[in-house]
């Protein structure tokens, strides 16, 4: 079973952590089909750690682990302790295979998004 | 004239930096019509700081400056450190109208771009 886990840095304003879990509860309306498991987590500072959160996928059955690191730009935190600190948790999983994405400002499709802002109201 | 400010954290690796004024030179492309001028800047750790690139975007002629915060989460970098800076960079220069755009995590989008980047392979 197919499980997608959104890390994202972690803030010390619960207002910022709330809008990636959010977001992930939006997600399920769109994905529960390829992902039936979909939960997020957090590099530091606030909670769910990424140990957890995959606890916590592989806890409702997670065979399969697809990590999408909610990250801008692909410092040391994506290039080296996001994967270092996920393959450490899973390694607690045997069954669980896991392969992560490029960090979402990797995508093309950024360049519409500061477009956007850039010309909103306000 | 009007003037695009693309604000990042700034990181420590200096790929990651680089990024972000990849996507500002790639925006002259899509924008130059609403904004001659774009450039990028950095809330610490890299240059151009905050106040060297609206003291940059003056010297270019700017009347209009309008910043878009290259950010996820809407933490207290966003919510406080950004706008501080920015207003007291743009103070130096009174002929300059700035208005801050919502961070760019704010975006529906941003659903969409996760998508791309859980179901892309690899």
């Amino acid at each position: 079973m197919k499980a997608l886990l959104l890390i994202a840095h972690g803030s010390r304003r619960p207002e910022s952590n709330d809008e990636l879990a959010q977001l992930a509860w939006q997600l399920k309306t769109d994905m529960t089909d390829q992902f039936p498991i979909i939960e997020s987590g957090f590099l530091e500072i606030a909670q769910p750690s990424i140990a957890q959160a995959i606890d916590h996928c592989a806890a409702q059955g997670a065979t399969e682990l697809r990590v999408v690191p909610y990250f801008l730009a692909a410092g040391r935190h994506v290039s080296k302790d996001l994967p270092a600190m996920v393959n450490a948790a899973a390694g607690h999983h045997p069954q669980l295979s896991v392969s992560i994405a490029d960090h979402v400002g990797a995508s093309v499709q950024m360049r519409n998004i500061v477009q956007e802002c850039a010309l909103a109201q306000g």
